[in-house]
């Protein structure tokens, strides 16, 4: 390879002098001339590295090509792809009109336009017992840009954080990025997918820096009550930690629980809110993200976090300035949410009564929030599945159907399903899942 | 402050026993109580630690707010504020119609929608002896995170990056975040500002990984000729080390060298070029960017370095999609770029007169690229100014013009000045900064 190398540059650049003579004469002039200085980073992940994306790449693969069929996509969750969540005219016109009204060209400023940091402190308030000011929040390139935020800005040598598990494996990735100890404490699914709090108590130490919550649950499709948000906050304020709320589903919960927000209880201990448009608008190319502090005694500002936020959004760009300055005419409207709420809940029904009917798999809790679903394998019903990956390479495989292994989210054998998507779609996945799970099984 | 917290946490949620008891209580039971578990993480740069921004902000807050002139805004290039640069409306509409179209509105597809890639591929292609391929093109949150993406890439834990003095300190902040060693080679301002290439050779060793160049130059407002840029990539060849050129100014060369991209000598060494549409269009809140790679060679796939771009943006969120989605159509059109560089040519000429008047402030070279010039200060001239801070700060209270020192950009008692405003300010700058001078000056 480098000896073809070399021989096309002196070819291409150096043609008076013969090949052979000019390499040697390359050769001699440095000793370094043998090697190239650089290589990649080997701690930044590649692609086949990256959980998700790795095991969906991996299921993309055994697809059988000659199978007819339209592939069922219920392994990630992309609600804009479907015709009935695409009702997204007025935030359009938003963006549109704020584009050609070019004042929103330049930079810029840091942690966003003041109309779209106000818009968004406003709308969160409808939900708290005090209003946030504008000053409270960030604008994001999206949720993910969110928590790579507040993870860079607590990371520290010896310091670790604590997710959930199940959980979302993007934190994983990027707590390991900026050098941030992971450690988990678990979800518990006969209990409405609670956290297990002796488990937050048992994994901490005093180098324990904060803890991640995600509510509506994304794995798990779970509601967090007010009272047990309660006792997440009293539990982190005698740990002395943060806690950051993945809230990136926040209005879609349709099931008997009402939506609490976190920042309810930021007086007993501070709170990250972890925000964005992408689900309840169905937009999640849009990127429109934000980072809130509930911090109403100042511990945040005491110990350096807020100015050390300012600073990263000095160094990191966050959302297209334009795209900030729509968000006021797009928070103001309450577009189709109530619709999006109803279609998801009817999907999530849907997708519960068809689990029920499926052999070896078994759903322990209704969805009632987000838009996935987490289902159990009983591995002793089959007779040729040996785990959750093999399960969801074969279904792929066998019916074109992609799920998503339940070890990509923290928890092997069992499975994260998505029900985002149009109700023929969901009825022919749940279907060819039937069909599979019965033709693997004991009893076949 | 903590006892604060206490009080009104107890007061807040545990209301029925006295406030001492339980705060005594609260302390017994746990010997973490005392304490926050988290603080800010120290190498993550705060507000008044990055050094554009730091210095802005000092400057801002020595202005003097009785001064009822304008304020002129020398030190930050932002020509989307003046209306001669404002005409994008064909971009704009090219943005309304990708957001309405509702094809854009899902995630975006790793390194970008494929239509985006080709349109930048064939864009750059125009100044490049062979074609580019759309799987050379990753689009970007403009050029900042196109940088990003190739440091982050790029570092290891011995490597070391070389960076040109004076530069741009954003580079040396993103490389301090990835912990890569930055070390500096020197630009000539008696030769056009270009490249000492023996101070290269002397500061790399075999730990250098590659070299940045910004051609246009920012600071500097130097184009560097073909010959020129051949003998960077034989350097870099000697040396084993990639060439990242900085070509976020393309094309705004309005002297007499026509600006001339390095990824024409990709052939000799692997070249990255990082770009954006966001000087040409005047644009930047907008941040379409890039990252381009020159290999024909293939190196940059046979270190891995192609596959750990793409597993950046596994991790790392890139452009919103409908603006990807916008870029064939922006890209396919002159717009006003002619006039554009006709504006810039003027004003650059504007400030280069304006300068030579200014008594113990000298600009070696006519500025033929980017929207900025670096002038020397004689402080022998001055019978109060200590250093370029100092000029700048004693500038800003008493003429309420805004210029950065050039200390923020590697050059200590040198000044870097943007001509990108309209003509009238520009004149008022010029003939304020005079005014300065002769006050300041031994004559006066």
């Amino acid at each position: 390879m480098l000896l073809a190398f070399y021989k096309s540059h002196i070819i291409t650049f150096i043609p008076t002098t013969p090949i052979v003579e000019q390499w040697r004469a390359m050769e001699s002039t440095s000793t370094l001339m043998n090697k190239w200085g650089f290589m990649r980073n080997s701690e930044q992940k590649t692609e086949s590295e990256t959980t998700i994306d790795g095991v969906l790449t991996l299921l993309m693969s055994t697809l059988n090509i000659s199978d007819s069929r339209p592939i069922i996509h219920m392994a990630r969750g992309e609600p804009s792809a479907f015709a009935s969540f695409s009702k997204t005219q007025i935030a359009a016109d938003a963006i549109a009109q704020a584009v050609r009204s070019a004042k929103f060209n330049g930079y810029s400023p840091t942690g966003g336009v003041l109309s779209g940091r106000r818009a968004v402190a406003e709308y969160l308030s409808q939900d708290l017992p005090d209003d946030l000011s504008p000053d409270d929040v960030f604008l994001t390139m999206g949720c993910k840009q969110a928590a790579q935020t507040i993870l860079t800005v607590l990371a520290g040598s010896k310091s670790n954080i604590l997710f959930p598990k199940p959980g979302f494996p993007y934190y994983e990735v990027f707590a390991q990025s900026c050098h941030l100890e992971t450690r988990h404490f678990d979800l518990l699914p006969d209990k409405d997918w609670e956290i297990d709090l002796d488990s937050v108590v048992a994994v901490a130490d005093e180098n324990t820096v904060a803890m991640v919550i995600i509510n509506p649950g994304n794995p798990c499709g779970s509601v967090f009550t007010r009272q047990h948000l309660k006792k997440v906050a009293e539990t982190a304020r005698k740990l002395g930690i943060l806690v950051i709320a993945d809230e990136v589903y926040d209005h879609l919960a349709f099931g008997k629980k009402p939506f609490v927000p976190m920042g309810v209880f930021g007086s007993i201990t501070p709170v990250i809110t972890l925000g964005s448009l992408s689900k309840r608008w169905a937009i999640p190319g849009w990127r429109l993200g934000w980072l809130v502090t509930h911090d109403p005694n100042g511990i945040l500002k005491e110990h350096g976090i807020i100015e050390c936020i300012k600073g990263y959004f000095h160094v990191y760009s966050n959302l297209p300035t334009f795209i900030q300055g729509a968000l006021p005419d797009i928070l103001g409207k309450e577009g189709c949410h109530s619709q999006t709420v109803n279609t998801i809940r009817e999907a999530a029904n849907s997708c519960y009564r068809g689990i029920k009917d499926v052999p070896g798999v078994t759903c322990p809790n209704k969805p009632e929030g987000s838009i996935f679903t987490m289902v159990k394998l009983d591995l002793s019903v089959f007779v040729d599945i040996e785990d959750d990956l093999d399960f969801c390479l074969k279904l792929a495989k066998e019916e074109s159907v992609l799920i998503l292994p339940g070890i990509s989210v923290g928890l092997k054998n069992w499975l994260r399903i998505t029900f985002a998507m149009d109700q023929s779609s969901l009825e022919d996945g749940i279907k060819r899942l039937q069909d599979f799970c019965r033709r693997h099984s004991q009893k076949a």
